[in-house]
């Protein structure tokens, strides 16, 4: 039987909320509770369960796994706040603020174990291929991770490097995530490379989704202030493309803002970037790419053989993110 | 064919030399190969293949979860150094220093997946249990952390607790190191655990050695300087023992001492402290225990079946390092 993804999300949930912590230095363990309490969609452990009941598993063959993951995510962006210095994570204080530096560092250290420990709960002949995937994935988050901790240091970063960036730090987790169902679904190796490439695209274009929200989404309906990523001067694809594509003036415009040779209030600076995103074409472009990316997504997620209805519970959760405004 | 002590480190020296990372986000791994180059005992890895050698297996057998364990007691090394803020590390810049916290903060992270990748090159018939073990000693290696950190903040630190935060910090590795290399080699279990009991024995006992010889090492062959953890008001066993054992208008001196209220020259606080821990037994406290956790160990090892001749250079390593000076 396929479930849904609310029903499959509440699994989840359920599954987050009966895990057993060491029962000694318990303080160690309470931010980690703690950010797991915090929601989030789930999105990774929910690909695993869509992904193992479309290619004929049951969502117990990959839970552990799949918990795994959503505790791995969890765990980046404990240590990322950390590195980025984020005061503020779904609408509650991030752990170092909440608690420490050290503390950060440390209850995040074990996070990561605890991942691996829930990792390793897959079904002994899938351990081996699970845990290699897991790890190359996880080695590819921390240099995406690093790559974007460059880059805010650079002023010539690429698209390409840029789209690269983004593939390592979001895109391939979830890749990973629907890869693991169809291992533990005993899918064909060709089917679960065409699984993870369903994934990989996605996770592109929803990160590009979230660029282009973060400047143009209603403001009524999305959970964030409109322009935080102008004001915080982060290189999206929408600046980098921009920065090349727009006219003379406009370029030079951007140049002496960013390096602060110009000041401008930051309801100008909201209004006037998001001008030369839609007069550059940086707008059109990022549209583009994110149909780009959902077109190669689709056609390899076309090219798996299950029966179409088989596919449609996941087809329809993915449709419904990419439509979204939030 | 068993091979000595010195051979295995250079076998293992080799095998480090030789590790291969990604070749992309370079800057994430130059810090991996920097704190991994410092050298070191190599203590843990060695223990492994002493272990599989006395068993019976060859070093090949348990050579890449050894190199696992060596990874990650160097990442475990590189971000205590950042929480404790050392400065030095094997008489070279520690990571967060020569680089800065953030990048020692993801080449942890980093490092502790590359562990986790040796670890999961086991043979496919042990890699569930020599996993489940590494992770659950990971784990206890964090809450040993946790303690060591929760400590320098507590003023009523019982010996028992200390003894538990080092059994936890340093102890368990040891046993898990030589356990790994049991279970590679197809002992049974009840040999594993007693070799586990023998690691983790001959960790407390070094680690107490260590406390002793930081205030008692003769300073032409020690490393360090004399009298480190005394300047540092470091809760060892010694200055613990002393607080309990010591005349009342020691223990009041030593109070006021480590509150600030008294201030000493460092020479002076040197002198001090060794004396009352001459007088008040800390000292011969510190080395009874010693003794007692070495007897406990022989005497596992005692119990193991093998001969005393596959046990013979295992136990010479081990008395050597217990007669060390330095």
């Amino acid at each position: 039987m396929k479930h849904n993804a609310t029903d499959l999300i509440s699994f989840i949930n359920k599954e987050i909320d009966v895990i057993e912590y060491p029962n000694q230095a318990v303080t160690l363990f309470e931010p980690i509770k703690y950010i797991l309490s915090l929601g989030g969609k789930r999105m990774r452990p929910l690909l695993s369960l869509l992904s193992v009941e479309m290619f004929g598993g049951k969502k117990e063959d990959v839970i552990y796994p799949a918990l795994g993951l959503e505790i791995f995510h969890n765990f980046t962006l404990l240590h990322d706040d950390l590195m980025d210095n984020s005061m503020m994570r779904r609408g509650n204080p991030t752990v170092h603020i909440k608690w420490d530096d050290n503390t950060a560092i440390l209850s995040g250290d074990a996070m990561q174990i605890i991942a691996y420990q829930f990792i390793a709960r897959s079904k002994n002949s899938n351990l081996s291929e699970i845990l290699n995937l897991f790890s190359i994935t996880a080695l590819e988050i921390c240099e995406g991770q690093q790559y974007d901790m460059e880059f805010e240091k650079r002023n010539d970063v690429s698209e390409e490097e840029y789209l690269e960036m983004i593939r390592l730090k979001t895109a391939v987790l979830l890749g990973c995530a629907m890869k693991i169902g169809a291992i533990a679904a005993g899918a064909s190796n060709s089917d679960a490379d065409l699984i993870y490439t369903f994934g990989e695209n996605i996770g592109l274009g929803f990160q590009l989704k979230d660029d282009l929200l973060d400047v143009y989404a209603d403001s009524a309906v999305f959970g964030k202030n409109i322009g935080g990523d102008i004001l915080n001067d982060k290189k999206t694809f929408l600046l980098i493309n921009a920065l090349n594509s727009a006219q003379k003036e406009d370029r030079e415009l951007m140049r002496k803002i960013l390096s602060s040779e110009i000041t401008i209030e930051p309801k100008d600076k909201i209004k006037l970037f998001t001008e030369i995103y839609n007069k550059s074409g940086a707008k059109k472009s990022c549209e583009k790419k994110i149909e780009y990316f959902y077109k190669k997504a689709f056609i390899a997620l076309d090219s798996i053989s299950c029966s179409e209805e088989s596919k449609s519970i996941l087809k329809n959760y993915v449709l419904d993110l990419i439509d979204r405004e939030k």
